[in-house]
């Protein structure tokens, strides 16, 4: 089976899909693994590691799309891209299911398999495939060291001479793997941590890794089987707001990670607790390039507002490329490895897997995928 | 007696000499208070603060000049602003004495006290005024901040189901204030420490933070008797580099904070040693604005050599601007509460003081401290 690894077109994608090692790794099992020219450099790999590991160097990226049975990446394809490749190809990379329908319509219309890492489920055995987690960890850290170098103090508590400095307050939003690491990053720089989630289930962890878990009463909440949270009420929104007010004005740091799967993630900083807080204080949302937790937050970027530094940067574990790639590389290899057949020496596409099936969101020139199927039926009677 | 706070000038300064809760100390103690106008901005102060601790907002910056009896400052002055000086007045900043003849002529020729924070003695008593200490402490954090934030990696190991990342290798040369507080906050987050310094005495503050000793045979080395390390012979410096030419090899993270009191630092990593470094590993060069311990660090910049990045920021503190200028300011306000004759009402000039007189570069059209005096008068004849 002939896998190709292209080179990650996106602005500001450090990452690469596929490391030195791992491409060894697939040599090893039998693949022919073609890698475009460069295709590392965004992470510190030479062509030449490629070489080593066993993989064939294209300078033609046209070539490499139109002769691949696997592409292995990291970031969605343009339909160009979509409309260069073979019938029966398979492509897995991130995908945004849930928003990208012209993406999913040249699949469907190139007979393209297309495998979506956002579709990963998280159980247990299927943990080592699961890239949104892995790369959610490595944001998690990635925000708290941006936090650090905007904030005009530091995060630990200092006995000097010259008297003590006070530990940084942070008051991080969301609890899951993104805002756990956060905790920890920031408790390990020694600040005094804080933390709200939806889901009073995550309260144990917060406080085992020394943060103050903020006790909010929503009424009803809950999270979903794949362990996010599920959406709120606009009610239950507007006491969450209140609730938090006080204690984002007291915050040097704020960090929100509040995300619900597959929909627009909710607004919980608002203009006028922005203005609430001490200028240099510092805010990070996590989600500015998905429509953003902060109001005013803007994509890419940051910006001031009333002396509040608001962070948006986004692709967070970009910032820490090398070890990214290693996690996600990591990733990919696992759900390959996964549904490898050894005598074919290839892919194999079976629909009686227990992780694989959910993944695939088109095959043989349909959708396959039950959840995106829905929706856009649901939108095209709409 | 009237104390006068002017604004700092120097580019890329966010610190102030005094905040507002040492101003309202100092007008408690009798003085009268004169602020520039937006002095605190920088470290997000206003002047509403001051106004509120009793000082008095002045728009004329001449005038400010013109009639204090004492000023208060962080960096040298210009030779025009000492020239609009009253004779007599106290002038208190970091001076730079050992570099700075034009300044102290100056000073001489207008008969202003001149005393310097550099100056300040490495004793128990006068630890509550030393500002390089407490200045460097904070530099120390803020350089492992600014690798973080460079380095494509994660200090801390962190295990995962997709694998293990190890934790990043840091190498800090120099256990100094700032050094031990570099060594101290790369532990903190996880990092895997080793360091160096010329003074054998410090092997055991490294090891009690947690962090490995290299051991290197130097033959006779010391210190003076401020606590800095003595200078070493060129051949001594020859055998440091090639011991450390290894482990920088394999560091991600190099720290330097080599300095000799009133010297040039000496260069310690030279540029084949960073062409054996990783690409995407980080080298921060504490002294880059004073001449250098790393081979193409640009001052006050971020360069890239080989891969590896170069970070010459310079002006560390600055960075924590508010908790920096809470040090300084309390600093500058222990040693002005250590002179104050509380019947005047006025800093007095004691040369009986164990302190105060080591401190004083000039008073009274001379130069008063014997150290630069002579090194001046050696200047002369030579």
């Amino acid at each position: 089976m002939r896998i190709a690894i292209p080179r990650e077109l996106q602005p500001g994608e450090n990452r690469v899909p596929v490391t030195p090692d791992v491409a060894k790794k697939l040599v090893r099992m039998g693949a022919e693994l073609l890698v475009e020219a460069s295709m590392g450099v965004g992470a510190g790999f030479t062509d030449a590691e490629y070489t080593e590991a066993g993989a064939t160097i294209v300078a033609d990226r046209k070539e490499l799309f139109s002769s691949a049975d696997l592409l292995l990446r990291l970031n969605k394809p343009s339909v160009d891209e979509i409309e260069l490749m073979q019938r029966g190809c398979i492509h897995i990379s991130y995908l945004d299911p849930f928003n990208e329908r012209e993406l999913i319509d040249a699949f469907k219309a190139a007979g393209v398999t297309s495998i979506s890492m956002e579709m990963i489920p998280r159980t247990t055995r299927s943990q080592k495939m699961d890239a949104l987690s892995s790369q959610a960890n490595l944001a998690g850290y990635v925000m708290v060291m941006k936090a650090a170098n905007h904030l005009p103090r530091i995060f630990p508590m200092m006995m000097t001479p010259a008297g003590t400095l006070k530990p940084a307050n942070v008051f991080v939003i969301g609890a899951g793997v993104a805002g756990l690491q956060a905790i920890a990053t920031a408790k390990r720089l020694g600040a005094k941590v804080t933390a709200f989630d939806t889901r009073p289930v995550v309260a144990e962890q917060v406080q085992s890794l020394g943060a103050k878990f903020l006790e909010i009463d929503l009424g009803e909440t809950g999270e979903t089987a794949g362990g996010y949270a599920k959406e709120l009420t606009p009610e239950q929104v507007e006491i969450q707001r209140q609730a938090q007010k006080d204690i984002i004005a007291k915050s040097d740091v704020v960090i929100t990670t509040a995300q619900v799967f597959g929909r627009k993630p909710p607004v919980l900083v608002t203009q006028d607790m922005i203005e609430g807080m001490q200028p240099g204080s510092v805010i990070v949302d996590m989600a500015a390039e998905t429509g953003g937790n902060v109001e005013g937050s803007r994509p890419g970027d940051v910006v001031e507002w009333c002396g509040v530094t608001i962070i948006g940067t986004g692709n967070w574990a970009s910032e820490v490329a090398r070890d990214a790639s290693q996690m996600y590389s990591s990733n990919l290899f696992n759900l390959v490895e996964d549904n490898w057949c050894e005598e074919k020496k290839a892919f194999e596409v079976n629909f009686e897997d227990d992780i694989l099936p959910g993944c695939i969101i088109t095959h043989d020139g349909e959708v396959t995928n039950e959840t995106i199927k829905n929706i856009m039926e649901g939108e095209a009677q709409s």
